[in-house]
């Protein structure tokens, strides 16, 4: 099969000819049809994430595909089937720790992995992985495998994100939540916003209006451009439009310090600022608003099975808009380098014939 | 009447002679028999907090008194007669911002203020309230005004810190909960957290001895002295003496951004770091493990009328440790000076005759 | 001025002319504007209530007027002046019970009192509150008295409700949610099920096909006519209505026993029914089920400030259908009668010329 | 081996040799060291569940024992090893239901089971179990089997309910809990309200003395028989003995209707019942307080992985007190009887040699 292998850090992806994988006892071959791209693919090629790889290497972990293979013991309570159409639950945990006995595998402190990270992953025509991790898509919802492929992290991990703001109780009528960072991630927030915001007035911000563009077509019902904007200029802005000068929720999907510090900034008294972004590595806070106003700084990690299974049935109902380009796996170094240039609107997704 | 007054910000407080004041209609004229002293309030001398003041000004907000003349409105549901011991409640709201509709008005963003902070303080012998802010002490409990009056904020603040800690759901039985800062509040805060932590291991952090025996003497399991130690060095003692080197959720009593920001570094995937602390200015956190483990990070501000209530119910069946020692109105520019320096066990309480 | 008058339990309303009330120093006098119609003024007039009226007596709870005089110690942080549109917010606490504190004045176990059920209410020319209960209208929203005044209860009770309904988390995508009852209330609560009710698919029950084309107008997915239906027809249909034959969350609006026990008979493991109705005098549960599969059963009761001021929000923003029949004061008997039948869709709203 | 089976519904257990089972690839051979004896296996003699069996059976779900022998493919991140002291956690979910996927696998929708009502239990010297259900004690702690035994349910399933009840926010200082039906989980019971109970005043309610000794001695600080007393009395008992006639939770370890009617009869406003007994069919309620004071009743159902690992820690640091009566394999059917006829004070546990 083909396959885009990393032979070494912040090299270029090859594509190689490498033999199909073998399924286990309890695991599924699936015969891959979309892999999204994501942000994270170019940060593990460049080194930023602590996780040690054995080189070559198969990044890639948005996957959508159909049931090639089954292994002679996944459990019949799986309900799969050759020619199912599946995504691949991402986050493996080891099943013994406390937070794998929560349920929240992605978070496993013990030996779990994330497909992608560390099990080989779906820029390949074959991938491999436990029967337990697949969720099989019903055919009546007709959702394709490009538009499944994004929701296992882009669509999967804002979702979390605005469950955990929502939790905070801080959302409400009359109420403001923002949404940072419109791209693949937040160009599916800023829908969670409006789905999920308990009422809340929805504003994005982002620093491309064509960006900001597609977050109105998402539900945004404001949109600020922050570029080169300092908290003051966004809070008159936010006056506005809104009628005032502060936030009750944010969601970053940026994971830039200046988007968050630009966010804590603007959170009311009891605000709530959840991050699902990863880019920066310090972030700076004044000590006390934060006390004296009961603010908090949270950060959500991608999702687990249940959020997973939320997710597919709201785009299963066509509830989900789809910001979607397909590509193909030969231009998969071009459009890693557009993505990071930030030249890309929604997600741009590997289709395999 | 004697009072404590600020002439100026930076200035030595002067015990002046002023004339006692006339409660309004709503209000009660209270005979202050004794009045915790806060860092805070050298911290107000020293023009830390962004609040107006009108000088001559009486500072003082941990006050415990007698009834000594009801106003005409005040309401027969207070239950208040003359000759009752009190503590005041000391966050005024304007009773229209949406915080105080839910009781905090500790938080008010309207018009509220903060008795000591804004009307005239409990540095002196007479204090006027309104009577809805003044809650009666049952003399069965046999408490002193000298214990009752640190509750009103030493006593409170972490109470109300604990709460929030604990309804994060992240303490329980296996778990380790830290205190940090083992000053007035701290002291207190060791308790709640074996009273309310669920079953968690509490360990104090201080870089004072005295401190940390205080903390053993209030129910910590274990003590660390962190002074000259980073978090390398913390995480190996933590492990060695609780089997585990990182906590589950840390109440940073100190305000300062390195406590702060040790207790970060220390906290397990999903943990949580409340600050009750006032004291730096600003504190840096690394993004990625706040993101890939979900911890939080969040402030808690003094605490409301319910909050009080439960501490003096704790106090009031004899199950909160009071560390105090008494002082005189006339020593209390140097008592404030021993404060600063770090030099003060427990709270320090003027008592007036 | 004219006012509709109980002069006893079980007997019409009379129409009066009466003094117009005079307010105390804190008090607001409001020029009515409308006043909506309420099962539970039937319940009154019919001893339904444990209360103790005073007669000759002026019900009418839902009140929407304006400023007509303002007392003398009505707080400028109030913001009201002669003329504003407002709403009464019904429920005065006394302001010092834990209910209280916590912003619940509608619950409150002092001497607080809800007007139209104590207090005089509103089913006259003039009514007196205190200026603390009033809230204004910003006269941008263009809402009209005859909309304003039902979201004092039939559109507030079932916000919260459902507002409780969701803080158990069992809402959400692939999920299904239950309004059942759909009278004043519930033609309210099937629209904060869509908005609320994170992602849930909504479904309406009903013995009206007249009630439930109402409830799909605001925004329910299905609807089941139950009458004469045993829980396994039910169950039955909504398998073939949803995929499933029970249900997650059910807000019962109708509070009969019969409802409620359907309701719960139809609960998935770790379902939830929360009643807003007041109905019945008796409940009955199976113990094997709520035990085994952690079902819950709770009440929820009327709103607080916040939640009625959210409400506002929605409103004001054009997020809320109202269903409303305006009616004549002289006509209130007739009309109170038609609604104990069962013959009235939406709210019927006395409006005053 | 020797086991004890049952032949049918309704019949005494038989004392039978049969073979020593095999593990499967993925489970443990248990020596088992100490079964504890539960009203539930009375209840499943007597069919009370809704449960298929074939017989014979070999009931017992309460299970502490030694590692006999590992499966080829038990996880090595299980850490167990032959010889290791080890719990059985009695709850085996099919792992792809939400209930399993949140951890919660004793709540299990599909295909899972509980050992000792499917899976053959542990009234025998050797019992099979998956690996990943195991729970390793660690041998510092000296814990015996006998008191191992009944943490996995008498233990386990008040834990779980306390955890509940506490998390209404409902208890705190100043408040009530009461814990009612002081059998063998009651007297663990009493132990978790003083534990969790944030400070909660604890009253034990039963009808026999000697159990209300048991609980005193575990940490209650008032109790009250309930024999043969009616609502009113009790309130009026509660009054004389806290200062107030109402409570402001409940757990329920009895599940008797009269047991739960008489708890939500004392609830305060806001009030919650919490039932983990399953002893009658049907319990009443009457609405109107429900609804008029938001009180809640719900169940709680044994315990999840996560709770285990709890009651464990807090058994491992001496934190719970135990009160078990050792028993003969031999002699179940006379304790049997004893346990139904309320004879038994804590609880029994069958010891193997």
């Amino acid at each position: 099969m083909r396959a885009a292998r990393m032979h070494d850090y912040k090299q270029p992806l090859q594509i190689d000819e490498v033999p199909v994988p073998e399924p286990g006892p309890g695991d599924v071959l699936v015969k891959v049809r979309a892999t999204g791209m994501c942000r994270s693919d170019f940060q593990l090629l460049d080194g930023y994430f602590p996780i040690d790889l054995t080189f070559p290497y198969i990044p890639g972990h948005e996957i959508a595909g159909q049931v090639a293979r089954l292994g002679a013991d996944v459990p019949t309570s799986t309900g799969l089937a050759e020619g199912d159409m599946v995504v691949v639950h991402p986050a493996w945990g080891d099943g013994t720790c406390r937070q794998c006995h929560e349920g929240n595998e992605q978070l496993c402190t013990g030996s779990g992995g994330w497909i992608g990270f560390g099990p080989p992953g779906g820029f390949a025509e074959y991938v491999v992985a436990p029967g337990r991790h697949l969720i099989r898509i019903d055919p009546g919802t007709g959702l394709r495998p490009e538009y499944l492929a994004p929701l296992v992290d882009a669509g999967l991990t804002p979702y979390r994100g605005m469950k955990k703001l929502r939790a905070t109780g801080r959302l409400g009528p009359g109420r403001t939540v923002v949404v940072s960072g419109i791209g693949g991630l937040g160009s599916y927030g800023v829908q969670y916003a409006r789905l999920l915001g308990d009422g809340a007035t929805v504003v994005a911000f982002s620093r491309s209006d064509d960006k900001l563009a597609v977050a109105r077509q998402n539900g945004a019902d404001h949109t600020v451009n922050t570029r080169g904007k300092v908290p003051d200029q966004v809070r008159a802005e936010l006056a506005e439009l809104t009628g005032r000068g502060e936030i009750d929720g944010a969601l970053d999907c940026s994971g830039a310090p200046q988007s968050l510090e630009l966010n804590a900034a603007l959170l009311a008294a009891e605000g709530s600022l959840v991050s699902v972004g990863l880019m920066g590595r310090r972030v700076e806070f004044p000590v006390f608003p934060f006390v004296s106003g009961e603010r908090t700084f949270s950060g959500s990690f991608w999702g687990n099975h249940n959020d997973l299974t939320e997710v597919l049935a709201l785009a299963g109902q066509g509830r989900v808009k789809h910001t979607v380009t397909p590509i193909e796996l030969d231009d998969i170094n071009d459009r890693l380098d557009a993505l990071v240039r930030g030249d890309v609107i929604g997600r741009q997704v590997v289709v395999f014939g």
